[in-house]
């Protein structure tokens, strides 16, 4: 039972409304004696920061982490890691059309309907700023990973559609995707998402997205039969990023239309090393990891504050429509991208301690 | 933490291996003063019997339930109750030739390295059998949710594409579904799909499917901000049923390809109701029920024991092949409908007690 | 949120009434590779078994487990243990008298007014009987820690006090105490705590005890600060036995009555290892075990059923009175000990794992 | 799971050192539509706050709580309420000549050697310091349970025993608890405790103390079988604040004493109304409230940090003394009080959220 907390092990407790003074995030069960400094953390935040790009919101946030518990010389102690973020770019005024009015695909309605009170400034805890505290809980998640498994553990993540808009996954390129505004993996195609991208904002709407996120370097048997399975967590994790619709473990949705000779990847050695012909499976047999590359994607539907006008109900239940004029993304699946890496270290550290737990060797 | 239990609030723990005595399932959390007897729990565990037609496996499993807790006088008591499944057809010597090596696709591999044991026999603890435990605790659920909600509860879950082959959506036929041997709610697009599961088997092969599970009649209010989103806990439910590789909500990964006022759902006021123009948001929007039909689907690898060969090693680390000779049914997808349902239930009473300890109204 | 499982990394559930076709236990988080038999768990049952002597209740209770998942030749592999023991001395006529009034000091009155139903059936879920459940998966408990920690690993258990009447500590006899029927640790005293409990049960009364557990071996470093306090879980853990009113770690109650240096326990080197000159905080320092030995005790009242006539009402509200004649234990402390001993086990091995998850060395 | 988070349903997470920049508490899962302001916090915080008379150390605290989140408009939200207290009094300076021994009775010894690391400042994450948080959530829950209970429901707690000297609990008077230093709630007794008091300081060292908490008007059904256990959870809080040694509910140790027929607590009715002749039980059968007032208590060891020399080693294991000078209360159980107090609210508040949970009515 944890409205606000994700993990098990390594858990995270995220606070605080997007108009609110602060933000922040209680990280527990962190282990003792990592290296951890507050630009390790703004590093990770500076990914998703708004306002980065005509391609990303004009808010300004500037997402200024401070460490306020945890720390001590340096180091982790093993006591929670306690972060804030204040809120600086709260201009509450944009918020007053909507206070009345339900905007279609946000939470508006169910919040108000099921609690019978919002906060409705800058959608309040619905907000995607909520995210920030999880790129933080990611940041230092890494760097327990960092220290445990070493420089071959490594997570990245990319946008692999942009609407109706794929990539050539072949041409998957690490070094390119934080180089370029939509977080695209795939140089080839940048050109034509921009182009569309812009298209979308100027038609007054937006796009949906699908994130790929990769783990390497994960070691054999993070996991757990069947209630603690691995893609079972990752299943949980990403969908509870704002916006999510669908989740995909390897091959995904599309092992449907496998047969069984396609799907299941071979097995052979070569050397001393165990290695696998394919990876549908993303690096999860069982709920337990491989020792291949973890692939998790996931959709993100979507924004659902667009200048289009949309038919709604306002708080008295009438008949009314819609127009949200903010800042806002025209594709809010880019600035997912690092929310889902930072999911991804939390998943993998809370089965890395899990296993630890266990015994097993 | 919990590697064999499910659930928050309504929890059940199972136990058992394939070729072990039995299996179980103990639930927790069950309120008082519900009338359950054994035949409503074998009633759910008959759908997904095997040997019931030749498109599934030959082995015959009884899967008779017996009830050694928690009901008093054919009432719960609000104490756990014990479910126990006596095994039956336990041919052990079908399980000798694959003692030895690793099926690929199966856990086989994860499970020896992770834990340096396991029990090989009929897939021990890794088998598809635990999900008897898990239809037993959904049908316990469903009892409950009528009893509090209303007739107008429903769960209804069916397979949409096998293979390669999808269905027409509207096309769906509740009465239809249990009644063909696919679970298929099409009755236009049966017979191709008869056709076409004969000549997966005949390949010696096996083919994946998706499955689609609706919920009518959950009250508006269910799931919990950020967390205890509903949408997370029923991909983290369906994402642990054995073989499923991806997880939608409503328009799920197809979201990512749709505008934005082609994915909000416009709201309206029809006389007294809110009504929703469409249901992308498969009836969940911030994590929270907004009392439209609640719409989970989830891909089902193909079976990976399959005849046709494939390339592996043994538990020695030589390399070798495999054709797996047992009773195997070329697609585990269309059994997962039952399994499904009953996730969808122990989910959704999870939130149904969750909502109370709320004290929202 | 847990209403009948204990722990957390190592953690069982129990199940069963009374009077219902059996009762049992299934232990989730236990390490692999553990050599487990079910004489091991009989061992530790047969300790708490009734009909003992002529201080214990006079019902026979067999107590024999069956091992149903979770081992396999002989080792544990890491997936749950599922228990069981098939009740058979059931005369449910014994508990006519009592199905309509309330027993005081039971909880028949809580249960009923809370659930709207109750398995009166020799206190059905209330039964101390569930407590065979807790000696199982101390048992399994026990067989890890030993495996990881060495022989040096002891837990023992005594009755302190009967009723009015101490003993002296420093005649405390690991030895003496299973060979005597009263798990007295002082061979001075035993025979006028004999007399004393005989009169007692002549008088058709009975009297309350205080156990007290002893574990040696324990390493430093398990328990953890604030809320996985070692000596908070150890309360938590004693506080659950039927009947227990108090408990004490180390100096316990008495703490209060001591000046500041009288109660710190001085620490010293004497060669390589370092000392504590006396043991007034139970081996626990800010919830962490110091590697001293660790020392709970706990009171348990006396038992409430007996033959004196005792004033209450019956389930429709009459003023009545109540005198229980069933075969019951003049001192139900005594079959307590094996109990707490069993508790101690599950807490120290909760908390071994956790502190391997905390990755702290 | 769980370090630093306290409670199931009304959960609350706190982090901080006592040196650090701030210490803070989350409470997540308090119902919405609640009206809280600050000052119903700080007044709560005020009972604890030390440097109030000659009694308690002379550190200057201001204790002053800030809610960043969860509030809106005056009323809780149902998102986490995150409070925070900066930390202002901090000599660091005071703290050097403790850095590297370890003050016997204190954490210091346990801490450094399970992390390797430790903030030795103020006692770091292991000061009392941290009970400030408890307190801020345990005025939340205040506020919640006199919104659903209404007027009748009140928590008070006392000092009934000063080190040596006791008192005549008949002569307990709410209204004179917190209008004396020593929250002392028999006046006959007052005076000579304050005398003792004196003398203890004088003498350089401390003495322990017994804290009584009562709730009144708490509802019948609180509290769940086995392992939710209103005793159970009620344990498992006294024991983990700072100090406690021992827990008792209702007669606790002393029932050990009694006979069956001495502590079974006749039932009777009188009018409409069912009566307990006596309250042995503290208010709780079978793990459930009985209606009657819930009554626990618990010692609270004398302060560790006395001038007094005391025998100990330094970090580097040599032998050596110490003698601490700083300025300490002669005796925490006085201030222990509030927190008592604020842990009884937490746990029937998180018990009245599971009972609803539990729909048993």
């Amino acid at each position: 039972m944890s409205f606000n907390t994700f993990g098990k092990l390594f858990r995270f407790t995220t606070w605080g409304e997007s108009h609110g003074p602060a933000i922040g995030c209680i990280v527990d069960g962190c282990p003792p004696n990592i290296n951890i400094k507050e630009d390790d953390i703004q590093k990770e935040l500076n990914k998703r920061k708004p306002g980065q790009s005509k391609f990303t919101t004009q808010r300004k946030e500037d997402d200024k982490i401070n460490i306020l518990s945890g720390i001590f010389e340096g180091k982790t102690t093993g006591t929670p890691i306690s972060m804030i973020i204040y809120n600086k770019d709260m201009r509450s005024r944009d918020y007053e059309t909507i206070k009345n009015k339900f905007r279609p695909g946000h939470a508006d309605f169910t919040y108000l309907k099921k609690y019978g009170i919002r906060d409705y400034r800058g959608g309040g805890r619905q907000s995607a700023r909520e995210t920030a505290s999880r790129v933080a809980a990611g940041a230092i998640a890494k760097k327990v990973l960092q220290n445990k498994i070493g420089k071959k553990y490594k997570v990245i993540g990319a946008v692999t559609q942009l609407g109706i808009l794929g990539c050539d996954l072949k041409n998957w390129n690490d070094n390119f995707i934080f180089k370029n505004p939509l977080f695209c993996p795939d140089k080839s195609i940048l050109k034509l998402w921009e182009k569309y991208l812009l298209s979308i904002r100027k038609a007054g709407t937006s796009c949906g997205a699908i994130v790929e996120v990769r783990a390497r370097g994960v070691p054999l048997g993070l996991g757990a039969p069947i209630y603690s399975k691995l893609d079972m967590d990752l299943a949980s994790a990403m969908m509870s990023i704002n916006a999510v619709k669908g989740v995909n473990i390897g091959s995904g949705m599309n092992s449907a239309m496998l047969t069984g000779e396609q799907n299941s990847d071979e097995i052979f050695k070569k050397g001393k090393n165990i290695k696998f012909k394919t990876n549908n499976a993303g690096g999860i047999l069982g709920g337990i990891s491989t020792g291949q590359e973890i692939i998790a994607s996931f959709a993100v539907k979507p924004t659902s504050s667009i200048i289009k006008s949309r038919k709604t109900i306002d708080k008295f239940g009438k008949n009314t429509s819609i127009s949200v004029k903010g800042r806002h993304d025209p594709c809010v699946g880019i600035r997912a991208v690092p929310i889902g890496e930072a999911m991804m270290h939390c998943v993998l550290l809370d089965h890395y301690l899990m296993n630890k737990a266990q015994c097993v060797n």
